[in-house]
Order: structure tokens, then sequence, then C-alpha cells
């Protein structure tokens, strides 16, 4: 790709650098910042600087915050014996969607990966061991609801051996067909789970 | 989709107002960022603002340019008797990159489109009619090299009427099978027309 100027050609490079954008989408990103108003830009690259410069993490469960403690954590109307333990924020997003958990959470900021170098050191597992160890911790379950994938598993296992001392209850997230799914399509591993974690009918 | 933080929904609104970036795809963006170094969030958004603060238009040609006249235009081994016609940018870049076509061009910066309410007025066609008709002007040749579609056709319509009588030769790029497509897959139009214009055996 050649470019007649160097500015677009430092602008598409940046955002190329973005993940899952190629340098074609970058170019037609660039050209829309040009087509459109210059407020536009203006508010977007403010937007991001915000954010990078101004976002904080939860004290307690690092979740993604704009105070000290985030709103979940700070609040009164939940349940403070249930601990939810999920890889990124978005997680936390998608459980919060489903209006069915009422606890807290506890952001590891990603899993158990070798082939990426991630290491247990890396994910805030030991500051999960203080919050259920330390006095008066009201915590009686812990929840892990990390992806069904070697590192999820690995991850839920490091950190089952790491509490499983503590008298908390542990438990994962259950397995199964996902709701609208055809039993047909569902792989052997997952339907082979939702046949031995079955459920009684009510 | 709730967000636990303020500074995060006002980025991932602000990232999910370009051109084909949905929601879920400006989240993601989002918190590559807050994971990134600070420094990328920085460059990406200096680049922004630079290229849009600082963009400018080849007066000639209305190609994108650091400078006032850009380098196609003033290059003195380009053949100033024909000019390129095209909808946009990323046109010149990509008849610039085939290495075939050694004159100038003019950027239309759009096609017709009533439905978009672009007229012609919104594009740069009198500009061209101005280039072709300025006394001592050189050219000989204007290539329509347009989209073949609604729009595309409108406009060669629209500019080769505007044009016609200046004596100047009109064409447009050949439409036909493409290198390496298949006859079985081609639409009746293209192949029809591919017959239409067949070219001698050489």
């Amino acid at each position: 790709m050649e470019f007649s100027s160097k500015l677009l050609e430092e602008a598409v490079n940046r955002i190329a650098r973005l993940p899952g954008i190629g340098r074609k989408t970058a170019l037609r990103l660039a050209l829309h910042l040009i087509r459109s108003d210059a407020s536009e830009t203006r508010e977007l690259t403010t937007a991001l600087r915000a954010l990078r410069d101004g976002i904080r993490f939860c004290s307690t469960c690092f979740n993604i915050s704009d105070t000290e403690v985030c709103a979940i954590c700070s609040s009164h109307r939940r349940d403070r014996s249930v601990i939810c333990v999920v890889e990124d924020l978005r997680d936390v997003m998608a459980i919060e969607n489903t209006a069915q958990f009422q606890g807290l959470y506890h952001v590891l900021g990603g899993v158990i990966s070798p082939v990426q170098g991630v290491g247990p050191g890396d994910l805030r597992i030991d500051a999960l061991v203080v919050r259920l160890t330390e006095s008066g911790s009201p915590v009686k379950e812990v929840i892990l609801a990390l992806s069904p994938t070697m590192e999820g598993d690995t991850t839920a296992f490091y950190i089952h051996k790491k509490i499983s001392g503590l008298s908390i209850r542990v438990t994962s997230i259950a397995r199964g067909i996902p709701v609208g799914g055809d039993l047909e399509f569902a792989d052997e591993i997952t339907l082979g789970r939702s046949i031995t974690a079955r459920t009684e009918m009510r």
C-alpha cells in the first residue's frame, strides 16, 4: 500500500495495530475521520485518552471503575457471601446482564496460559486468596465462571487447589447444551458433561 | 450493555460510531488500549489528530496530500494528456498499485447518489471541467474509472454529457470477466458486456 500522505500513512499504521483491524479497514476508518467533521476525531481521541489516563481498577475486585471501590463492591444490596471469579470485565458485564447473580466478583485479568507466557503470578489469584482469608471474611462460596477451554480449566483447577483448604464451597458454572442449541450439533464433550451433570425436572 | 465506568462507556460509544464497528468490537478495542502501554493510546490519538487537522487535498486533482500539489500532479514523469477520474483516494491507490497508468488523476470525492443525497454539486465535477477547459490544457483523454454500479454509471454518464463537447476522448475502464474468474460464476450482464467488448487475440 502506497500513501500519498505521510499523515495518512502514520494514522493507518497506528489504527492497524489494534487487534482484529487490518490495513484495509484502517484506511477505511481513517478516510471516514477525514470526511467527517473535525469534532468527531477530537471527541474520539479525547475519550480514548481520558479512558487510558483516567481508568482505575476497583481495589477489591479489580473490575474497571472510575472510583476506588466499584459500584458493585460498594453496593449494600449485593450478597457478600458469594464471589464469582471471572477472567475479565466483559464476563462481569455478561453476567450482570443476566440479572441472575447478586454476589460480588473477582476479576483475574486473564487465565493461566503457558503458551502466551501468562503464569499464576500474572493474575490476581493471590489477591483473591487474601480476600478469602482476611479476618471477618463473610465469603461462603466461590463460583469459578471461567471459559471451558484448556486455559480456563487449568486456571479453575489451580484456584481450586489453592483455596480448597479454606472450608469455602467452590463451584463451577454448569457446562451443558446452550438454550436454543440443537443436540445434534453439540460436541461429544459438552453432550457428555450435560448427561453427567443432569438436573432434576422441576 | 451496562458499564461500570463512565470513561469506558464514553470511549466505547465514540469508537462504535466508526463505520463497521459495533459495540462489542468497540469494547474489545477499548479493553485492548487499557491493557496496552499508555504510549500506544497516546501515539494512536496523536496520529489521528495530526491526520484530521493536518490533512490537505491536492489543489489540482483533490487527492489527499501533505502538500499544496500532490506528488503525482507535480511529477514531471507523468503523462499530462490523460486524466483518470475516480471516486476516492482508495481508487487512486489501487490504480497506482497496478503500475499500468502514467497519467494524472481527478478525485471526485464520491458518486452521484440520490438515495444518499449526493448530487453533482457535491462532487468535484465542475473543477474537472475547469481543468479541461482552461487555456493551454494538454488533456487529450479522460478515463472514467468508476465502479460499475447504478451510482457509478450515473456519474459516468453525467460527466460524459458535461464534457462531450470539448473534443476530448472520453473512455471507460473495461468491464469483463476478472482475471482468474470462472465464466460459470459470472453474472449475465458482465458476461454479456465481455462479449460485446471483446478484444483481438494478440
